[in-house]
């Protein structure tokens, strides 16, 4: 078990689905650091189920409470540690999961792994709840990025078959930027929405769920944030995005599309625009060696589909070693990509803002 | 800077193309284990260039020297430290890079990042040939987990256009594995194979460069390694994968393809088989929430193009910021793919080892 | 800032004195462990205030809520998370501290660090306080040492001048490590009780404050825990205990009387008693080479006075950068001695749990 | 095992004391910091053997050969790696001591650990050879410190019974300093050192060993660096510190006598002198709550007796559980202390050094 992450941004996420509270603990943030609660709170409703026809009918509030770490709303250098109550929980769905594990979810390797200790309701502390926590912390450090001129966003690339048109390598204009941020459904073609949301209704109604694509930029990331090997931005980004449930898949720049590519055509020739040192493309998505190049950083993360699923699925009962047919109960989402916009945001930010502090010890 | 990484087999990387020696230590290899230098010899000799028409004629003998860490063959608890010492260094060739940097090389961010202090003789720290030590330590792991019954072995997916058969997601017999270990250009299928030399021979005749993919299996692992978030095997593999040079997508099981794939098709069935749960299908390539379901663990690595390519290119002079020519000389891969089959299967070892070791402090 | 410990056994303590919460995550617990919520409040009222005369007036109720980590009272692998409500709080005594820093206090070193915007209220995360914490974690890490056969206890070594007699070296039978623990004035003598009572009373009278030696002793370790070097036993606990505020010192064993004695003394010889090795003194404190031999582990740590007492103190106006007198109120331990025993042992068990499972790992 | 330490500058110790080489990486240097390859073999050539006739006869040249992380001499950003060749060895004095754990070697405890597979030629990883990389690593670090005017010196307090006088709390003249980094006894008063020698000549004839301490001061430490909790600067520097083998106590300013002070007494008094606020005594040893008050550094470790002695000691025969008597053969110190003090500095630098670093992570 491991749910902490970060150099010096170092969060610790805590809780399960169904237990009194989730929560974080957020250590090494700079003192003097103005928390804006209300924009915090804004961030976290984009996460929140209920927002559109094709999320989840649960409520979750989702409002946290801040324990410590600020004094009169501003960071103290002590941890900051915040907690979601839990409120809306009903049990009951899940008593049937621990003998029979649910296909594509945890359920059998949390069995087998904690010798059937785990705690089985709503995915206990494998649940997409736990993602709340980790935009808590990653909603403040957006808002420390964003006073230094740093600004991420994430849209929907792609749900089941349909398709957002992509961020332009080379930047986009802010307001896009923020565009994106305040839909409800966050994508940048409308077009496109209507028919991911065609989709996820189309699936909604098979009883069946869809996957996605999310990709996310950072703008006004400086040169030379990030290191070699190990702890490159692509490592540590990459390995905050797997931490997110159901992403099986990241990419940078042009990913596995330059698997295709010749160096002639990937390689980002170097210019100079207004004294500053630029690529004229982006397929290397703004990382260099690990390293920032000044360009935005740009990566897409894939999401499998909802597990959860109202077809009934082929299991096996564990005590018995028997075949069975399973039928899950309760609300699910048919789709998580639209959720997982925020989510993704708050990974990226986290990582970027470790790496940001990172810097300031390269020298001495 | 940290090109360190592990929690129980922490590795510390060290070393410039062109300094004295490359090398790495191994931290918490456990000890009584045997480590067999001829086979490592062997794996290491899959790295080195000059096995193929289609690499760099180069010479890199790569015979690493184990400082401490053995007792007569046998590890002894102590750190494990190797170096391989540079001989074949032509510096001269790379005199001209500092103020002009080679598009998609981390010239340009190490420049900045560390003040022009970096060593830029054949890439420095930031050189393939760092890949080396990797596979020592690598190469070492594997021989730990094959000894529990833990095979990894990865092939060449694709090479630009060109594409060798998938590794068949519920496992591969071990004869297949060791074959694609023996040949000198790792494909499942030889007619693929010679697509792929073509296109790598014809980039060559082109002064230009192609990307591919590596895809690699490991069979055996047992259920329950790994764990939630951030030690999740996502997580952990993918940072070390991205740490390898050029590697610029990495996915699991379906990977990308599963943001396009319902619920009902991507969730794998569990199923009884000889007594064990198995999975009917392994879309989810062998890991449920980070953690291992006892499926062959599968993954694929996305490798850009070479960026050093013999036609010219444009890039910009640092002291002057002016547009510029540039000619890059001396001898390079076409196409680094074939060499890094190894690399890849290194990493995965490694963190499968780290993992595997960390299991054992799931019980008291 | 980093208020985060352990390899296995991750603790991230957060909160400040005043701060509407203060408390711990603590990650890597193993699961199926059943946490006795009884006997940790018991534990951790012994580190409360009022138990004693002695002691401050302050009410601490300290009764933690344990927000998830537990099923039914049993460990279920995820993080275990737990606060206390900070309720008896007076704000008011505090205000006039961020300019007039008190002497032997954090508060201008904080003052720097964090450019004013510590929490200065009861000395905000520096506040001794913020071991209750780290009891709960350690009280935790208790109950599982013990169900293994590990007793840890620690005594009053010392106050002022007043001495209790040492533990014996070799070990103390089980009942007089639960006697002590059980006191509500710790020591194995009760006429050095009175002793030290009267000591504290004096300063109190005085206006002033004592300080004094924790003895702390872990009976049951079995040979081979620990580590070489860095991740030495003696490395790790003391790490711990300088993390107690106050302490000033740390030995093992002899400690600073081996700088004393020769090597034929010092050097414990090795013996066999009913089959199992073991020396036939001590002054090793139970630890050769950073690792347990199996003899009790046995260490003392130093705490320095009180810092706050009621006599007038000099200090500076910071703003003014004039010297001024500084007259401290408020209610405070004369000497924080007998409430830091249980800490101590806090401390020693999350060290020994975390490198019991760490020895875990010696084996592949 | 964990032979790595530190959080900017990470150090992995490698070697035994008769592998091949032994050796060290140090990951996180600044690039563009001139490494002094002169002064740092003067500062090894003080934990040489041999420089009195107080110390074993034995040769250790302990030249390093920097492999990588330099070009020009001068730091690169690339991971430093030295190692030291191991050439005067005499494995042939070792070959009983397998089955003989000699008392206060870590011996036993390696033999249980490691299974018997330890290296158990000259101490193998827990030879005090190994504190040579310490050193290399440390000298390089103190460079880098000296550079910004922060001074570490260590000076031999006492051994067996004789003393030296302490640092003056409130700081030394720098001749002070580097008069005792000079001496090839290093104490402050000339006659204090007869003392010493007399003490350590006299337990050689006596085919004994004798213990002692070493107090350390860094002065030109800055007001702000360490952290509260875990990562405080007593935690640290006591974690690399305890790390030195043979070192059984740490304690920093007044350390254990605070337990006998009344904090009227301890407490050191604020006050402003040329415009700075100070400290007008310093039994803290210039740290508060884990942090820097920008007053001198101070501490001290006790190091037990050399555990080699010539006397007839009791030991068991591990094979039989027989009770045997052991003579030790070969050359070794009668006393540690004095080779010892470099390597007290060469921990305080790489600890201070770290912090340093890590305050530059306070702003953002």
């Amino acid at each position: 078990m491991a749910s902490y992450f970060g150099k010096h941004i170092h969060i610790s996420v805590f809780g399960q689905s169904h237990a009194p509270a989730i929560g974080v603990t957020v250590d090494g943030l700079p003192a003097g650091e103005r928390v804006d609660l209300e924009a915090l709170q804004t961030f976290l409703r984009r996460r929140a189920p209920g927002r559109d026809a094709t999320s989840t009918p649960r409520k979750e509030g989702d409002v946290p409470k801040i324990l410590c770490g600020l004094v009169d709303g501003v960071t103290c250098g002590a941890p900051l540690a915040a907690v979601i109550e839990n409120t809306n929980t009903r049990s009951k769905d899940y008593d049937e999961l621990r003998d029979k594990p649910r296909p594509a979810h945890a359920d059998f390797t949390a069995q087998v792994k904690y010798g059937g200790h785990q705690d089985v309701r709503g995915g206990g502390h494998f649940s997409g709840r736990l993602t709340a926590p980790v935009c808590i912390a990653g909603g403040i450090a957006l808002q420390l990025l964003e006073r230094r001129g740093v600004h991420i966003a994430a849209h929907i690339r792609s749900i089941a078959q349909a398709e957002d048109r992509p961020f332009q390598p080379l930047g986009e204009p802010l307001e896009v930027l923020e565009g994106v941020k305040r839909s409800p459904f966050p994508v940048l073609e409308e077009r496109a929405g209507e028919a991911m949301r065609s989709a996820i209704l189309q699936a909604k109604a098979d009883g069946d769920s869809v996957g996605g694509v999310v990709e996310c930029i950072a703008q006004g990331v400086p040169v030379g944030v990030g290191s070699p090997m190990f702890q490159g931005l692509e490592s540590q980004l990459a390995a905050a995005l797997f931490a997110i449930p159901a992403v099986k898949g990241v990419e940078f720049g042009s990913g596995f599309e330059a698997a295709h590519m010749r160096g002639s055509e990937h390689n980002d020739p170097f210019a100079v625009e207004d004294g500053a040192v630029r690529t004229q493309t982006n397929h290397a998505g703004g990382i260099l060696g690990g390293i920032s190049d000044g360009m935005p950083i740009l990566f897409r993360a894939a999401f499998k589909p909802t597990p959860s699923i109202a077809q009934e699925q082929r299991t096996v009962r564990l005590s018995t070693r028997t075949q069975e047919a399973l039928q899950i109960h309760g609300r699910h989402d048919p789709c998580i990509v639209p959720r997982a916009v925020p989510v993704v945001e708050a990974a990226a930010a986290l990582v970027l803002l470790d790496a940001m502090l990172d810097r300031n010890t390269d020298r001495f």
